[in-house]
Parts: C-alpha cells; structure tokens; sequence
C-alpha cells in the first residue's frame, strides 16, 4: 500500500465506524501502519467526522511516535495503538471506539465469552478485559499505558492476537483490530453486535455456557486459514 | 415461477432482510426452490448485499448439491437449506440470518414460548430450539447436519413446518421458511420481532404464562388455513 | 369535519404511526368517527401501508358495524374500533398497533404505572391492562369482546377514557384514543415511549414508588382541562 | 454574541437535540444566556420542531422572567432555565430533554455513577438525582421550583456546575448545561449515552465499582482546564 493509499484506507476506516453506529460524537479513531516504512497513519483529535479528509490524516513514526507529516494533532489515543502495532505482529489496522454493548461490558469488567458463531466466526474464544490501571500509569503516559495494560492480557494468557482481534479495557471499551483498517473495523463491528446478543443471553440464561470447543473451532478455521471455505475463491 | 422469476424472488428476498435490518456485515441468506425442475437458489457466499444482482444467485440441483448455473460459491449454508427443502413438503423459501434477538435466544438455548398474538398470528406455538450439535456432526458435512438437528426437533416433537415456520439453532441463530422466499422474509421478521418483545415480557414477569390454546387457535387460523378472513379476498 | 376529510384525517394517521415506528409489517391500524353522520372510517385489512391512499379508508355504519362505502374489507380490528366509539363518549379517534415495548406489558399482564412525568402529561394515572378472554369470548365475535373486556375494565375501576386514554389487552397489546385520530397517534407515541422507560426503570429499581399524586394532577392538568397553560393560547 | 447570533445558537440547539435523537414529540427545549444584556433566549412552548424559525425564539427578562420579545409563550420549562442561570454562575446554555435513559434514572431516583471514560470525560463525578418536590412546590410555580430543587441538590454536597454539567430530576429527567447552547447539548448526548451504558452494565454486574479517582481525574482534565490536550490548539 502507497503511501496516500494507507492515508485513504485509514480516512475510509473512521467514516465507517460512524456509518456502522459504532460512534457518537467525536467518541472513536482508526488507523492503520506501513511497516516497511516504519510509520503509522491515524485521525486527527477531536475533529468532526464530516469534516474529516484524507489529508488531514497524521503520520507517526512508529519508532518515535512523533508527527512526520500532518498539520493537526494526532488522536490522544495514538500512543495506544502505537504500542500495540509495535507488540502485536501482523496486524495492520486498529480500531477504538465507545460503542455502546461493548463499553458495558468494559464497564462490568467482565470478559466476554463465546457464546454463538457470530463470536466464533471472527474471534477464536472469549474477548478478554484488561486489569484496571494503577494510578501512576495513569498519571504518567496514561494512552500508552492503555496499550500495555492490553499486551500484558495477552501475554498473560497466551493470546494470539490474529486470533482475537480485540479487547475490552477496563472502565473505557474496546479496541479491535486486523490484518488492515478494514478488517479492524469488521471486527469493531462484530464486537458491539456479539455484546448486544451476549448481554441479551445472559438476562435470558444466567447460566448459559459457552459454544462447545469443536464448533468454536469450525467457524473460526472456516473463515481462517488455510482450510477456509467461506465466501469467494480470490 | 419461471427460473428466472425464482432468481429474481431470491435476490428480492435477501434484500429484504437487510432492509428490515435483521442483517449486519454479510451474516445472512435466502433461498427459494423450484421443485417441479428439482433446483434450489440461493445467494453467493460472503458477496456484500449492494453488489447483488438478480443474475449472480446460484442455481443447485435439489437433489445432489451440485451447482448447475453461476460462477461464483453458494452461501456455505446452501446444505442446511437443502435439507429443509428435502424433508420438510411444502415449504418454498428459507432464510437465515443473525438478527440479534433470536440469536440471544439460541445462545441461551431457550424455546421462545407464545406468549402474544404477535407470535400467535404467525407461528401456531412455541418456537424450539435444536440441540446443540455433537463434535463429529460438526467436523464433517457441518452445515448439513445443522439441517438435520433442525429436522429431528421437529419429527421428536411432532410439529408441523407449515405451522411453525421457524426454528432457533442451539448456539447459532434463526431459520425461517414459508410458501415462497417473500413468505420466509415476512416469518424471519416475525420470529426477531417477538424475540426482542419475549425477552422484555420476561423481565417484567418472570412467570408470565404462554398465551391460552383458544386465543393461539385463533389468531392462526384467521390468517391461515379455510376460514382465514385477515387481509383482503383474493 | 366533512367526510373526505375525515378519511383523509385516518388516512394520515395510519401513515403516522409507521413513521413513529410503532409498526413492523402491517401490524396497526387507525380510525375516526363522526358521531353526527353516525359512522367510523377506518384502515382496509392487509394493505401494505406504501400503497394506502384517502379514498382506500373503509367507512362503516357505526350502528351496525356495517360498510357504507369502499371496495375493501375494512381492518379485522374493526369492531374492537367500533365498541370503543360506542362506549367511550368523547372520543374521536382510535389507533391499535403492536408497538414493542407496550406489547411487552400487555404480555406481561402488569398495568403501566406512572413512574414519571412524561406519562402523566397524557395519562393521568396507571395505564391499565385487560383481564384475558375467555374461551368462549375468543371463538365467537372475537375482536368484539377485545373491545368489550377493554370496557369492563375501565368500568369496574371507575376509569375516564378522556383521562387515561388507552389500554393494554392482554396477551395482544395497546390501544390508544383522544379527541380525533391525530391525538390518538400522539398518545400511541407516549404509550410507547413510556413502557419503554418504565421497563428500564424497573430493572434499575424493582421496588421504584409511582410518582406522588400532586406531581400527577400538575402534569396533566397543565396540558389539559380549563387551567391548561402548556403551549400556544389558540 | 449578538443578539440575533443568540437567538440563531438557540434555535440550533433546539434542533440538535432533536437530531441527536434526544427527544420524541415535542419533549425538550434549549436555551441561552446573555448576562451582559441580562436576557435568556428559550424555545416557544409546543411549537413543532419542524417549523421553528430562529426568530420565533422568545427573549426573556433574566432578572424578571418577562417576555421582551417575541409573540410567543416561551417554553413552559423557561422558569427552571432561568434559576439556573442565576444560581450557577459560568454556565450559558442549558438543555432540558425526556430522553428515554436519562429518564429511566430520573423514574428510579438513583444518582447515576461514573463507571467508564465516557462519562469522566464529561462529567466530573456521579450525576446526581434530586429530591421529590413537596405538593406544594408543585402546586405554586412548580416550573420554579424544579430549578430551586436542582440548586439545592448541589448546594447540599458543594458540587460545582461546571465540573457536573448536569442533573436527573426525580420522577422527570434531565437538565444538561454547559458554557454554551452548543455545549449544553454536547453534555445533553453524553448523558443519555451514559445512561443507557450504566444500565446494562448494571445488569452485567449488579456490584460494580466506579472508576479509580486517578482515571476520573485524568479524562475530565485532559479535556478541561489548564492542562488540556485533547482536540486541537485553537
């Protein structure tokens, strides 16, 4: 991907996470990562959506973390997806928004367990909530601590990012992301459908248990992998 | 219906679903049959709805799965459309999707009991849920045995596909048929709509009890069968 | 007001009452009378509502419940209609629909109680809801006895229809009324909107008091009867 | 800002909130401060939204309540507006709506507490919920005395209106404010989305905690006061 290619692909991700009802107000940020170039592409802070172009997309060192090019501040969430793109090999794109499901569950710091093949389809087992910050990670590089505080569940738990392409953070929401910004906002999407239909079932069947390994594993290698025989031969 | 009018009800239908918003992403599908040329139609797998064309449904043979007409892959559930068509008569149109409250109910793997005549006025009793499937239905020819948990619910308990037009799979979500592909559009709507109002009732009343035999009775037949007098003669 | 406008006036409120969101399919229907030239005008049976148009209204004989005028089978709700305008005095429009959060309370069989004052600006005091029918009320004359166990319950409590204008049926939904239809889609709107935030309150507060009766009287009071000062001196 | 530029700021946020989706019927007004001029401009009482011009605005006394100009009656709510003007000093647009979360709260008189980013992001803190009026502040200036409660529900546990731009009024709902008519809607959104949040993260875990201090401190601070970093330099 060209250089302007990410800076489009990035500009399209955050119009669509409004599009999607996954935003209100000035509540969400996407970006994307050029790797080889060693820079990553994010939304500007706080501006409206309608007005957002795709020049005014910001370019970071992803070394560094500092602007290269871009006239306007980077979204104040940058230093969490910097540290995610720096510890999660092979994702591309990432995706923080406020929507609604999804940040109750944040808030009930509940992980979110795979309860149907909607989950199944896109996330290879339960979204896991990080632990709360303590306060001097608060107050000191709080935005990148978001990021560790991320890493250090999936490293805990022996995650795979590529296989659960997301995260609830305690008392905030989620972050998703993937082999692209597009992808990253599919699986944004999924996440606030799958907690809409998790908080439902739950009020249903307190006691609901999550979908049986086998059928965990069918959804997600059909549409993963190298057996994968959903949609189109490409 | 001419095989061209099929694809064309076929196409109209999975539209259909999408306006009446029970489809998100590509999670979603209808199909039609023609069992007098033994074909099946139904939607090509993982294609976005706005690109859909009437032209690029695919045709199957009813009998061995096969593809007979269109380029592009079947939706991945066309063997669980298939078996509904072989073994349940009378049935002319089937749609799946994950709308979002029956799926919640086949996450908590509930039967959703009548408990209106919203229900009533379309399904004559409770809409149940299939067992979940065991590992070895799920490793191999999937999607056709999620077509036979369907089928053995019913023939266990004896019930009538013409009359309860739809079905909560354990774990996965809503099917619905009906006469012809509009018919099953119309049941997929009914079947989330007393979901959402089922899920509510349950939480003001937790022992609310179904509606009584006479008024389900009632409500059904207005609209179906002999002495129907809902909606204009035709 | 004269009889095309009359028509013209339901066929409005039929339209609304989509456009409000209170109906899926065609799952409502609205009327008027004219208790002068003796006949109520209501929504024909099964129509889908794209295609209604002022002439298409059905008027009926409000004595016998017969059709006057119109080529079509009036709403099988017709004579549920037809009870109210005969036994609610002052009443001038009626709209039946299966608006979702109502429905639920009608399901539930819990009476509405006035939690607040966005219900008391309309309904002043508990929207109550309808003991079930019997089997034998159900069988014969069906939507008839809908109308008339709304009316023993509005006797047997001593209830104004002009104060507390709708009702739950149990098992089935509401029904809203007031002065002409155009009040009666408004108070359709309300019934709706407060089922809606009376179900949330409950699950906030299982033990939540109803509003004190000095608030209930201000609030409804303020928009109704000779001391009204709410909106514009006409 | 002139006096037409506030007239023009008020009828903007009049429709905002209706965009926003804040309010059914005509549920809601917005108005704004000039204390320099000494003068309020509030929404005329029962106007459809779809015909409010910025001119049909009505310009109110601040120190009297009187109407100065415009033909219309203002707002039914204009009294409560105005106390709040003169109680809280630094606040220039106030928002009254019925949004169905917000409400919900208000019905189940509970104070709604921070639990995530998106609320400390706005507020600083619970926002609380007022006492029930007595009958007879109901019965004389009762629109009055809804503004008396709020004032003393904050001057009873010396919150600071700038910090907690707004309240739930018991058995009614919310009154948002800010330094504008623009902000007063902004902290009007947030605070029906926060509502709608709490609730089901409640219903996911009835035990709960609010956010750590640290986390309240740093949201609301990088978006206000001094040491802000959040959106552009202006």
């Amino acid at each position: 991907m060209t250089h302007e290619a990410l800076k489009r692909a990035v500009w399209q991700a955050n119009l669509d996470i409004v599009r999607a009802g996954l935003v209100e107000l000035t509540w969400g940020n996407a970006s994307g990562v050029d790797r080889a170039a060693g820079v990553m592409v994010i939304k500007p802070s706080g501006v409206p959506y309608d007005r957002l172009r795709p020049e005014a997309m910001v370019v970071l060192d992803l070394a560094t973390g500092e602007p290269i090019e871009g006239d306007l501040r980077p979204s104040s969430d940058a230093p969490t997806h910097r540290v995610l793109y720096q510890q999660f090999d092979g994702i591309g794109g990432v995706v923080h928004t406020h929507s609604s499901h999804a940040v109750s569950w944040a808030q009930a710091e509940r992980d979110l367990p795979c309860l149907g093949t909607t989950h199944a389809d896109h996330f290879h087992g339960p979204i896991p909530v990080t632990r709360r910050l303590h306060p001097e990670e608060i107050r000191e590089a709080y935005e990148h601590h978001t990021g560790t505080v991320i890493v250090e569940r999936f490293r805990r738990d022996g995650l795979d990012p590529t296989h659960i392409p997301g995260v609830l953070v305690a008392g905030h929401g989620p972050f998703a992301w993937g082999p692209d910004p597009a992808a990253a906002v599919e699986n944004a999407i999924v996440l606030e459908s799958v907690a809409r239909m998790a908080l439902h079932t739950y009020l249903l069947n307190p006691s609901v248990r999550p979908i049986d390994g086998a059928l965990l594993d069918k959804h997600f290698l059909r549409k993963h992998g190298p057996g994968a025989y959903y949609g189109q031969v490409s």
